[in-house]
């Protein structure tokens, strides 16, 4: 395990993808591998991009890869994926065009999937992002593919989190306000030579102004044409700049508690889950399964689904 | 309490309107009604209505209220919403259907919310087809308005599982065969006077007859139109002679262990998530993340957290 972890903090790619992989996988293999693994966090600057499906987040990505690749950095990307069987095959298209930076050794792309409609996100988000900081990324890029919640969930992973939009109707800002909006510290609207854009601008603009509650930073809002590669450099600037932001007022360690806090709620959720359902196909839900059919309480049965649970989980306490 | 549930035993709708936001709420009021609930069990046909978005399920469930009231049966409706914001104008649209139901006293309407993207689902909805039961429903119909991962999840609560298509591509097929397919005790084919109805019986019958494992039940595949009322007999002789094999078989008792045990594993999930939740936002939280700020390995975190939710819940067992 050491070994690996050696190659990995030596910026070995494919020690990168077996330890992901291992965190992946969870269990005392991802518990022991992270001991290792947090040993080395030089904690980078963590991007989230974030917005609906279309926008053209993989292609602003790409652009923004190459922009950090010019300034010498070294890129992690994490794209993280609702996994729905409706849009799957549309998103593996958009992946394909990041494919180019695949032979940079100063680029790491890694696609992971949340738990789909029932699981929320992975346990493994934060993981893997201490993995590609250990690797020795100096820009970790998140992006969310779902849209919505997904959205909410994976911004408590970034320290900058980047809204994309296009010229759109009112109808979305509604539901960026309830809650992409909330979040954002960076606005780009992409697709900006399509009509509408400077329309959209303003709209953005109203609502950004109306929720107010920034602490010193007014999120910018940044026009881009990224198949074109237009505004990334002003996109890169804004981003650079709330960095600064957040190091000048200490706003980094709010940031940093934030993720620790999705990170450890994150695992400690799975395993719940993955107790849970074991629990679910053992011979004890069984008899208890059947109290119910006879009349018994599906509350009271619950609550000694969770004592027994309780006591399972602390008779493995250390 | 007691007061309410026998209003709620002697048919009143306002009272079981009343009960289901209790149980909905959740906490020590739900467990306390359902134990009141519970008394008045008589296990009625839960009949649940899956199928994608768009082919009509609403416009079916209305005819067959329309055709179960001829046979003097009252019905119990309940519809699973997956709260998704990008889908809510059209979901509300199709409910507004069923509402001229709504003045009669032998029908009872409920839409619930699954807990979206990142809950599953509602800890409430066997319990809302309890007090349904109680209220005295013959015939209790859920519907899952979200297609996908969503429908096999409410399936578990159904004794015979309606899969809704209408005439379609091979591609949906091929998503139906990863869940729904394996879960159906019927086919409905709505929309049936689309051109390539036929093609899609043929497609069916091949993918139920590849599937096998049906233990004496062949699923049967009904045409219908519901727009146009055409079909509706046919599906509820179906559905009628499915709970007739499920008697006569015995097989009624593994259905309604399946309820069971989705129910009990429902509400003890929805317990952890709350607990969770809580104690994400605690001050031992606050601690707790400072330490992986500064290195300390997530994993070993979260399982602290877990033996701090353990010790809290049996702390709690009377």
């Amino acid at each position: 395990m050491s070994e690996l972890v050696e190659k990995l903090t030596s910026g070995d790619k494919r020690a990168l993808a077996r330890v992901i992989t291992i965190v992946e996988d969870g269990g005392p293999n991802a518990t022991s591998i992270m001991r290792e693994v947090c040993k080395h966090l030089k904690n980078p600057h963590v991007i989230g991009v974030a917005g609906p499906p279309g926008v053209g987040k993989s292609t602003l990505i790409d652009c923004l890869i190459t922009e950090y690749r010019k300034m010498g950095k070294r890129v992690g990307v994490v794209a993280v994926d609702p996994t729905s069987p409706l849009t799957g095959g549309a998103l593996l298209g958009d992946r394909v065009r990041m494919q180019k930076h695949a032979l940079d050794d100063g680029v790491f792309i890694r696609s992971m999937a949340s738990r789909g409609a029932m699981g929320g996100l992975s346990r493994a988000i934060g993981a893997v992002i201490h993995a590609m900081d250990a690797f020795g990324a100096d820009v970790i890029i998140v992006e969310t593919i779902g849209g919505g919640q997904l959205d909410i969930d994976v911004s408590n992973y970034a320290h900058t989190v980047v809204a994309v939009l296009q010229p759109f109707s009112g109808d979305e800002i509604q539901m960026m306000k309830a809650g992409l909006m909330e979040v954002a510290d960076l606005f780009v609207v992409n697709k900006a030579d399509l009509p509408g854009a400077e329309q959209t601008i303003r709209m953005i603009f109203d609502a950004v102004r109306e929720s107010g509650r920034r602490r010193g930073w007014l999120p910018p809002i940044v026009k881009t044409s990224a198949a074109m590669g237009e505004g990334i450099k002003e996109v890169v600037e804004a981003i650079e700049r709330h960095w600064k932001h957040l190091v000048e007022t200490g706003l980094i360690d709010e940031r940093r508690k934030r993720f620790a806090k999705a990170e450890i709620v994150d695992i400690a959720y799975q395993r719940l889950r993955d107790e849970l359902s074991r629990f679910a196909s053992s011979e004890e839900m069984d008899g208890l399964a059947e109290r119910v059919v006879y009349g018994a309480n599906p509350y009271e049965v619950a609550d000694e689904v969770l004592y027994l649970l309780s006591e399972r989980l602390l008779s493995k306490k250390p």
